[in-house]
């Protein structure tokens, strides 16, 4: 376990990309960045004593409420990169973690900031962080939150594209919840292929609002593609009937082969 | 690369199955197990300079028609298991591969046999396969093929679980076509939950007809579960209108926690 600059423990792991967590282009996945990354932070959790066991003793789940996910080039098929993760500061009731994906050379190729919460089980509701699940991090303490980019909202006269989708049995992970990942699947599948073998995420805003479940038909609605200073940009939201249970904001770049 | 009893070498790498790979029960999904062999025969087709690279010269492509799957045990979250693939056998025509998934202790959990041809890329059929791309994996040339057990097919009068799915533009691989595990996904996701949670596989027999297209609504057909010499079976179909993309019989044995 190394130190950061900051105070915060990072904790590292290498992953080899295979095929299958990677799109027709041969690139990983958005949704594979979500998986790999907390898979990596679930190894600090362990490594600190600080895994699901743990957290059971108080009934605890953390819950991601949204990501700023930054993209310089997606990882690309059979390439190893390292995954690093830190708690990097928290307060009352909301923690920061970081991500970075970087390649062989040391260069960032992806930046994840998230900010999570801690989740009564039983209530299925939000809950002051406990200092026993947080300390162990090095985490910093603040008063104010670092500021994650929110998603822009569609608005009814936009013009869009919709797509239906079954929630399936395997979207739902060993918690019983779906796996956050299958939001980003959805939200980004709905576009046309055309656009998503030509463009890739430049930045990826997620905000999870409202929890889906095994079952539900949810809708993924975008508005078309416009150019924005130089980018592509899309706002997307998933709805289950009048619900809305995610939105998310893209800004894409051409791909360069 | 060491040598098995028979002739063919033998691959072997071990594989650390991330919770992102399993069910809601933390079991492997039969999808995953699809995509982690296929992934350790392409690092053996590298090894041996067989590889896309060099299929591509001749203009050709390995495709499986027909999976028999034997599961003692699902490997679950967590566990590091040692998966080991031969290209057992072959005679003109087709090319039969094994392989094995084993515990830390060396015991059995998944035992697959699979049936290949090679594909014209262009004309998309089956060509005799060249000496070349064979030869390095030391092989036995045989008149008869292994006999896989073949499903059984769905009669008119059976009663069906139907369920419809979108193919997705992540359900494509980075050769463009479909990657064969999600055609078990489909095929068993269509079964209901609790069916799903309190029974695991004990023998899968899948074999593809007809390739899916991307943005093709897929329909999933099952048989309802009926009991047969001590265990649940199911028969299962893909369609896309008329046509049969997939069949399998699935026999299912109750989990045990």
């Amino acid at each position: 376990m190394e130190r950061n600059d900051l105070a915060a423990l990072l904790y590292t792991e290498n992953h080899e990309v295979p095929y299958y967590e990677c799109d027709v282009t041969n690139r990983m996945t958005p949704a594979m960045i979500l998986n790999t990354i907390i898979l990596i932070s679930e190894h600090q959790n362990i490594e600190l004593g600080l895994g699901i066991d743990f957290l059971d003793k108080f009934n605890l789940g953390w819950v991601v409420v949204q990501y700023e996910i930054d993209i310089e080039r997606m990882p690309v098929m059979n390439e190893t990169i390292a995954i690093s993760t830190q708690a990097t500061s928290y307060n009352r009731f909301f923690a920061f973690r970081e991500f970075w994906i970087k390649d062989s050379n040391g260069e960032t190729l992806v930046h994840v900031k998230s900010t999570w919460v801690t989740m009564d089980r039983t209530a299925r509701k939000m809950v002051s962080i406990p200092e026993a699940v947080i300390l162990p991090y090095q985490s910093e303490a603040v008063k104010r939150m670092p500021r994650l980019k929110r998603p822009t909202n569609i608005n009814e006269s936009d013009d869009l594209i919709k797509k239906p989708y079954q929630v399936r049995y395997y979207d739902i992970d060993g918690n019983g919840h779906v796996n956050n990942a299958h939001y980003l699947e959805w939200l980004t599948d709905v576009l046309p292929m055309d656009f998503l073998t030509t463009h890739e995420p430049k930045q990826i805003s997620l905000r999870f609002e409202n929890e889906v479940q095994y079952g539900h038909m949810i809708e993924s609605q975008v508005t078309k593609p416009v150019e924005s200073e130089g980018s592509m940009v899309t706002h997307h939201q998933i709805v289950v009937e009048d619900t809305i249970s995610a939105t998310a904001t893209i800004e894409w770049r051409s791909r360069v082969e």
